[in-house]
């Protein structure tokens, strides 16, 4: 039986699992979960994960949540996965968990569950200073400015201790793994920010800028194709706040944002 | 060399590792790094974790961080650590994955790291609820009543799903894992809080409290020796709180409450 996935391309951790499908020939089934459309608070979504989240997997009668557990059992699980997308060495194996828990508590800290199961974005960075008026929600300063002190905080751990020396991704390495593809998913949601925020955050980083573009060309043409649906959000989402700046009243502010996709 | 383990016993993270080692019989140097002084702060622990956050290992010239990371080290890197820590099975070491991503976004969510490293006790309910007065900080009740929420939700969960089944364990296991010292190494923060408060969030749960207590059956003595610390600070703290309560100015609040630990 095929290997199911259980997606909305809008999560980041979503695109990460199928990205790492794609790259590396496993045979999947992409199911797709909206969760603009509550299509994840389903009771049949809670049989296949409880906790009501995307991604998760059912590979046969094994089914699995989080998805750098997923990830893992992936590289673990199918064969012809090459070795550095999850190194059998228990050094850099365990290097690679070290990375995969700091995130976490870093770049995906502050991403708030309870939020990602009524909004398509999590972070709350680019929810506090992007997505909070187009939903006809309030914004909140307070919380977008520690929000920026924590992501800003990740982007320099990245670009000074992760990315330290010459190699092109994480932890030195010359070829990605499962936590290069997973922070840089994480990054990519950056994308629907307005270009003089995203320059702001990500511009003093070059390294941070070079390994996202490593990254995506290891993993090209799945990279771009799965993350087209983020760049389609950005310039709807140009669109309406730009018609949203012009009706003041802004009674067609409450529509959702990517309702349809 | 022998296996060095960077923590304080006033850390979750920190027991957990440390009451791994000495129930597996691991070979190691306990390297106090007292947080209420702000040793993980110092640019000679910075050379162990950059990340300046406890626990670190060094094993001779390898030097790793992130607790969960950790324990998947020592139990893969140690010989004689029994296979129930860390399951070989691929499907059965995945569920133990997902339990400890799952456990940083929700029990553990909201552990506020730079909170972490000016006080003990990184729990936000904890924090808000029983030690900000002690430190002369106000209370902040809409963060208290938050952090409940999470904190209350994560029991639910723990109690209808990762506990479900007669196992004695998470994922029904009859032997702990890692993933249940982890887990119940944080519930143990909640022993500070005021008997009413640990009863009201706690007593709803029985099986929480039953695992929590199989937990600490079998990996005692270690356990309870471990825990000796969390302990005294409750006492302390009772005594503190006591104090403050009859001293209405409360000029000797601002005294760090466990600062000799």
């Amino acid at each position: 039986m095929k290997l199911k996935v259980y997606a909305d391309r809008m999560s980041q951790p979503s695109r990460a699992v199928i990205i790492f499908c794609k790259v590396n020939g496993i045979d999947y089934e992409e199911i797709k979960v909206h969760i603009s459309k509550g299509q994840h608070l389903t009771p049949e979504f809670a049989e296949i994960n409880p906790m009501k989240q995307l991604p998760a997997i059912a590979d046969g009668r094994f089914k699995l949540f989080e998805s750098h557990a997923i990830l893992i059992y992936l590289a673990c699980a199918f064969p012809g996965v090459a070795d550095h997308w999850y190194p059998a060495d228990v050094f850099k194996r365990s290097k690679i968990h070290s990375v995969l828990d700091w995130h976490h508590s870093n770049l995906r800290r502050g991403a708030d569950r309870r939020l990602n199961s009524m909004i398509l974005f999590s972070a709350p960075y680019v929810f506090n200073t992007t997505i909070a008026p187009i939903l006809g929600r309030p914004l909140n300063p307070q919380a977008a400015a520690e929000a920026e002190i924590i992501l800003s905080s990740s982007l320099s751990k990245l670009e000074s201790f992760w990315l330290k020396g010459n190699g092109r991704f994480l932890l030195g390495g010359n070829q990605p793994s499962i936590a290069d593809l997973s922070l840089v998913c994480e990054l990519m949601q950056l994308e629907v920010l307005d270009e003089k925020d995203r320059t702001r955050l990500l511009g003093p980083h070059k390294k941070v800028q070079q390994w996202i573009e490593n990254t995506r060309n290891a993993t090209n043409p799945h990279f771009d194709e799965v993350h087209r649906v983020i760049m389609l959000a950005k310039e709807r989402q140009q669109h309406q706040l730009l018609k949203a700046t012009k009706n003041e009243g802004g009674s067609n502010m409450k529509k959702p944002l990517v309702s349809r996709m």
